[in-house]
């Protein structure tokens, strides 16, 4: 069953919650913004679903809410940065900021990131870089949850590349895509409406091929985009392994079967290679390259004429970014719906904190099925 | 039928062609030192396989010999190249030059290139990088081939991706992939030797799905990494449209669909909106980040556990760069194998420029079987 929350509600309920957490007042604006944006978007999974999570992780000790974030190391265009163990929502838009004021003074920025956890989604801090003109850059290494080509063995997180570039009258381009055939968090979709993941998408344990979303769960694997050998799972590997060096490597950040895991209850990797999760964050200002006015005029070409590709029967041709787009405009207007165990969770921490949060109103359709199963009210 | 020759001889032939054409001696030698790179890496289409399509792009005006290179607008960090019309191999070395000599000053250097043409293998270019210390990127577009999820158009070039990152006693880590499930030189391997496509390669003129290695040529398109929609191919289209981007729209070359073909008979796209095709190289020193030998250590330690990765039943986890590197090892020693049809390409090249090409010497099994048809020598 679903329900909607205007999107003030769900903010300023977010919001109370990383205050509660001991975050500052700007800290947990900015926190909110970007675990909001990603209920705006229409990427549920990444947004006050894993409220719960970050709950969890600073309960154990694992985020502290009142980071010193440093610069440990710089050259006039690069910089790594300890976010000490602060919340990765708000070491990554960090990052972005100096990124960005690196591509003011030199053309561009780039910014690996240590001693950091999960940052929500990826494409948020590109679309800091394309309000200023510059074309962003974000990525993430994440828990080791997906089986490089030919391996049992889970090794890398789904270790996302975003890349926004901004437009002149058309809006922005935002690639955000996890190096998987499907991110972890579609297959948690899966799980919570009881469906099935179409193949390609997971592996058993052994390697064979699986349709259960819950695979993960009894030690399967998640799979590189391209799904086997034959349609280029070699490549998504390759591309998530470029993630995870840039990410972990380029800033002493744990790498590979080394990073740390999302959830608590999983204890942290013995004998750790770094600090945290690492970001890898970049800014190049588009009037690096060409007039800012130029660039703009032939991304507007780029996109208009992209957008009128011929498609298959009954079919649109997508630019990066559009379907996301359209669902905030969606989503701002007419509310936010949620997947009712993920109100169950906001619920738990409304009375762990003894907060506020409007009770969930039924949907009009109240009984939203799944193969052949029904779920009611309280379900 | 196939035939070895040695490394040696390879470079001799190409060399000369490059000079018959009218390159100066260094040029001809890195311009031949990036194709043959090809044949012993294995990436047998990228080789002396591609020697006739440039002598055809230069007969027929498309290629300048002795271009001007020209930085046309640069930051301290960021450059674009004019590569005049010259060869894609010698005007993607001069920009990785370029990114290298930014980077040592301020810590990593991004150049894109406008009015040049097909660059070789993009791994190429990175290694240049990573013996120095620095991480290498590049990117280029290439010819329309490739249709966009849902489209039946082609509008995006196989636009591959290349990251080398150099380690310490390890070898160098080396992604080099084409952003589709398959490039159109593997294709083009097939056509050599009358094998079908695999499943999810290559649709039809009306987007239905195929396996015929010769879809392109009846105006069929190759598919974006994923393969469709629901394995990803959004995300394939995504990077393949960003490698368009970078490479043509931050240096004003022509992007998507008005990207000029490799094959000389096909006319040039009319109303271009750019100069010629786009690259986009980068370097990044890795003590822009952290010392080198602390980097080093860890990409070691990243390689090594990567390389233990627990494998299915008779297989064997690789690291990005592996099967090139151990192919090279092989060719170098042994020399290389070319195609039947390549060595008929050759020996016209030969021809038209009174060359000396020692004639092949068929294979110890001069009968390729492939789908019960027999190829014997002079077929």
């Amino acid at each position: 069953m679903k329900t909607k929350y205007t999107e003030a509600e769900l903010r300023e309920f977010t919001h109370n919650v990383f205050v509660a957490m001991g975050c500052s007042n700007e800290h947990a604006n900015l926190a909110t913004d970007v675990l909001i944006s990603a209920d705006l978007r229409g990427i549920d999974s990444h947004g006050v679903a894993r409220l719960s999570g970050y709950v969890r992780l600073w309960e154990a000790g694992r985020i502290y809410t009142t980071p010193d974030l440093t610069i440990t190391y710089e050259t006039p265009s690069t910089a790594v940065l300890d976010g000490d163990a602060g919340l990765g929502l708000i070491v990554a838009p960090k990052a972005m900021e100096i990124a960005m004021e690196k591509a003011r003074l030199v053309g561009s920025g780039w910014v690996s990131v240590k001693n950091s956890n999960h940052f929500g989604i990826a494409g948020y801090h590109t679309l800091m870089a394309s309000k200023r003109d510059m074309v962003g850059v974000a990525m993430t290494n994440a828990s080791p949850l997906v089986a490089p080509t030919f391996a049992k063995e889970r090794m890398l997180g789904t270790n996302p590349i975003a890349v926004a570039i901004p437009a002149g009258k058309q809006p922005t381009f935002i690639a955000d895509l996890a190096t998987t055939t499907a991110a972890n968090g579609k297959l948690e979709i899966l799980q919570r409406n009881q469906e099935d993941a179409p193949a390609g998408w997971v592996q058993t344990m052994e390697g064979g091929s699986s349709g259960n979303p819950n695979e993960l769960k009894i030690v399967g694997a998640l799979l590189p985009l391209g799904g086997d050998r034959i349609h280029g799972s070699h490549k998504g590997y390759a591309l998530g392994s470029v993630v995870d060096i840039f990410s972990a490597v380029f800033s002493g950040a744990n790498y590979g079967p080394w990073a740390p895991p999302f959830v608590s209850f999983l204890p942290l990797p013995e004998n750790p290679v770094g600090e945290g999760l690492g970001h890898f964050l970049g800014a190049m200002r588009i009037d690096a390259f060409r007039p800012a006015d130029e660039f703009k005029s032939h991304m507007d070409n780029w996109i208009s004429r992209f957008r009128k590709t011929e498609a298959v029967e009954g079919k649109k041709v997508l630019i990066p970014g559009d379907p996301e787009r359209e669902m905030e405009n969606e989503r701002r207007a007419k509310g936010i719906t949620l997947n009712y165990n993920v109100v169950k969770d906001l619920t738990q921490i409304k009375e762990k904190f003894s907060l506020k949060l409007r009770d969930y109103i039924p949907a009009v359709n109240p009984i939203l099925r799944t193969k052949g199963l029904s779920y009611g009210r309280g379900n």
